[in-house]
């Protein structure tokens, strides 16, 4: 038989760097065909844009503008006030894939894996060959520095081809414009949409687009004040394998087992750090480093049994209710709107916390009988695609909104209805179900609190709906009694004897007023 | 306002590396939960080692033992007869994310990304701290070598902690043993059924099983020849890209563009060649790495207008009709089995081709009323997850089967019925929705593919079950006319007149006999 030798397949086997391996993997990274790729393109550019501008305290204001060059090409230029990039960083924040502050910081962000604008650099050159152009400067007193760049694939290195200083009046921030093939929709899956649904979850932000039809859009400040920092957290003891431990221990500075397990970790102070060892057999005054592996091994399971506390809250910033009514209110004329916020919850010792809201009616009602519209969220990033896999989606649908007053065709499935539901997952790591960011896993503690946050909603919109409909009957009931109190009153003063009208008219307003609205309220009970 | 400068955040920004990446992403990786863990861990050790011993030109055989070693830990062990792995090689091979000889070449194989089984080892080390043990021999003349390894997350690089060579006369060929965190089912979803699977599509394979509860599977041979090996083949004009383009075109050893054309692409001939330049206005003479970026834009214009050859489809390894109806056959004991191949097709540059199979009734019998099962291929490999967002199941549901005699609830969806669907496709690429390597992309094209040829198949399974059906008929219909076929016989005979009984009875008989046939077989046109 021919076939090769080990020998002749070693000659073959080499290192795959990750641009090449994302370059033949795009569609992982929401390049799967052009209409998202522009997508995926301002996408990337705004959550840099905006986590900028929050880390540095600034109110975002963004300009976007993306020109049809024809031939399917566009070109996108995106432009924040944020604090800009120092010069040294800029190559590798733009032209290196995996490159990054957020990855291994344990604290909400947009993004965070150091991927997503620099696969938009590398999308732009594989489609049309052209560098990214990337603008930044710091403030008022610097310099401001320009870089022409592409990316070395075979090295996953940025490959700069120009760099010039310029003395413009550039206002500091950073500009990103590329040039990429693409195609621009106007359909639900839009950047219209998708900016329209960041404006809505991120009303402190302004941004201005003129998209490629010349059509300019202004979403502006609901608000002028950014939602308080979220602070960057230790790892909980319940979330921590061994592997990851292993490495830990090895690398501490702390000298003590127990002096290693309060500094690394939140939540673990004197005492359960103490009853963490000695539920292993660890001596709390071992070096972390002379630790066996099986005595590691009774570190991690000692770590899962003892009571600690749920981590700390202040590494999120979740929408809460009045954002998520601003929001909404803002760009949807609805007739009525309501949200919920949940308490913070953990899954695999990341904390996480979901809020929603939903409008109803109004502009809605020509909607009637339409599937109701999901707004999704993950860290304030609006998601457009993957919906059926998305946890989000799955708990929407487990909900029998029939309970609620939405009509829901079979037992479970999306309701219809002139309503717009929006659902926020606010994490220090979003489990995505790939790079491209576009669906949450479904963790069983991430779909129940989504459950529960719809519930929550779905009965203040059931209250609202209730209130409407009964409303209606009694105006109708009302109008029948007035009708007829004339006579009945008539009849009731023969009845009473002269000179008392005065008194029984009274009474008899008083009865169709309370009564009425009592029967009402006693019928909702009964819902 | 506090806020981070842009000279604090550089402080923040560093390099992720791939390891660091996936084992904080592992479920993309398909290490999820602790069930499929295992099976992932299996399935990248078996792709590889059927690969190397397919490359080597060897008949697989293939030892696998799972071992369950308490408190939801398993030790894994799987031995191949191939070609073994020089010492140098084996360990960035189990090692190093991202490495190895799969990625560059453009022909069909199970491993595509060089991720899979330094995945497992880096899984192993995180979920028990165990290093992996892999032991390898090229041949009866060389020694045997052993490593125990783990994986430096933070460099992606090999962290060896024994090697040694070993005189004990291991059978040539390579063995690895890890111990993970994993949960061992029997149900649809698990390690017996995926290597089921395995021995179905591979039926050139001899796989040993022993599974944790102990029990020992042994699938054997159905038949003894390797299927043609899948030559390499270059790039198809029609799928290059333009940044791909452009490198090709700075690292051609070619002098010129014409040559470059000929020797670098596949079915672009001297004529082809010549046309692309001449429409491309290039100069066919001029140096490749000369050409600037709206001449190489031209001249992929060109490549895509030139009317040129499908690529070859000797990078394939089909699974033949034959091959389906064998293996379907030595696993389900069905009352009727059909299999089908569809003529390569190419998407994106990338040939695929298409087969499928369906084995109905018998054992099946007792399914009558359950979903079909359906068995999903890509490059041989059964696919158990993910199941919904994957190009097969989109075609299956999409198809009418109702027309083909199978119980279709709702207008499309996954039909019921006693019957196995099998569904094979096999590409130089297969576009993966993720890197678990679970599902396929829906490219209109494979979808449609599938689609076809499971009508191919259904054809055959309709013509069955209408010929069973009539033969039902048929049989009571001949039963009725037999019964009273003495009394017809005695009234014609008494109508012939005596001594006629001889002539008459044979006619009769061929009248039921060929009569009856004929109108079943005109009733199956109708269908």
């Amino acid at each position: 038989m021919p076939g090769k030798t080990a020998e002749e397949m070693a000659l073959d086997q080499k290192e795959i760097s990750v641009a090449e391996f994302f370059e033949k993997n795009r569609h992982l990274l929401g390049f799967d065909n052009p209409a998202k790729a522009l997508i995926t393109v301002v996408k990337e550019g705004v959550d840099n844009a905006l986590d900028a501008c929050e880390e540095a305290g600034k109110l975002p204001h963004l300009k976007i503008n993306i020109d049809d060059l024809g031939e399917n090409k566009y070109e996108i230029t995106l432009k924040d006030n944020g604090p800009g990039i120092v010069k040294e960083q800029m190559p590798s924040i733009f032209g290196k894939l995996l490159y990054g502050s957020k990855f291994h910081s344990r604290r909400q962000s947009r993004g965070q894996q150091g991927i997503g604008i620099s696969a938009s650099v590398l999308y732009a050159q594989l489609t049309t060959g052209r560098p990214a152009i990337i603008t930044s400067r710091t403030d008022e007193n610097s310099i401001t520095k320009r870089f022409k760049l592409k990316i070395d694939t075979i090295n996953n290195e940025p490959e700069i081809l120009h760099e010039e200083e310029l003395d413009d009046g550039f206002e500091p921030g950073t500009e990103i414009k590329i040039v990429v093939e693409g195609k621009y929709l106007q359909r639900y899956h839009s950047v219209d949409e998708y900016l329209k649904q960041t404006a809505i979850a991120n009303p402190y932000a302004h941004i201005e687009y003129s998209n490629p039809e010349g059509e300019n859009f202004d979403f502006r400040r609901a608000i002028h004040e950014l939602p308080p920092e979220p602070q960057e957290i230790k790892p909980h003891p319940y979330g921590v394998e061994l592997g990851v431990l292993s490495r830990m221990l090895k690398g501490t500075e702390s000298n003590k087992v127990l002096s290693f397990l309060q500094n690394e970790f939140t939540r673990i102070g004197r005492t359960s750090g103490e009853e963490i060892c000695r539920l292993a057999e660890v001596d709390p005054d071992k070096k972390p480093k002379n630790l066996k592996h099986n005595e590691q091994e009774r570190l991690l399971n000692a770590m899962q049994k003892v009571k600690i506390q749920r981590p700390p809250t202040n590494c999120l910033s979740p929408i809460s209710e009045e954002l998520i009514k601003n929001g909404l209110a803002k760009e949807i004329d609805a007739e009525f709107i309501t949200a919920t916020s949940r308490d913070p919850e953990v899954y695999r010792g990341n904390p996480f916390q979901v809020s929603c809201g939903i409008a109803y009616g109004g502009e809605l009602e020509e909607r009637e009988t339409e599937k109701v519209t999901i707004m999704r969220y993950a860290n304030k990033v609006p998601l457009l695609y993957q919906s059926s896999s998305c946890a989000i989606t799955k708990a929407l649908e487990k909900t029998d909104w029939k309970r609620y007053g939405l009509n829901q065709p079979g037992s479970n499935g999306i309701p219809k209805g002139p309503a717009v539901i929006f659902v926020h997952l606010c994490s220090t790591w979003v489990p995505f179900t790939s790079e491209s960011k576009e669906s949450i896993a479904r963790y069983p503690k991430i779909v129940k609190e989504v459950k529960l946050a719809l519930q929550e909603s779905a009965r203040d919109l059931r209250r609202h709906l209730s209130r409407k409909r009964k409303g209606k009957k009694e105006k109708r009931r009302k109008k029948i009694f007035s009708n007829y109190m004339p006579l009945v009153l008539e009849n009731a003063v023969e009845l009473a004897g002269d000179g008392q009208e005065l008194t029984i008219e009274p009474i008899m307003k008083r009865v169709i007023d309370e009564k009425l609205v009592e029967e009402v309220e006693e019928g909702d009970e009964d819902e």
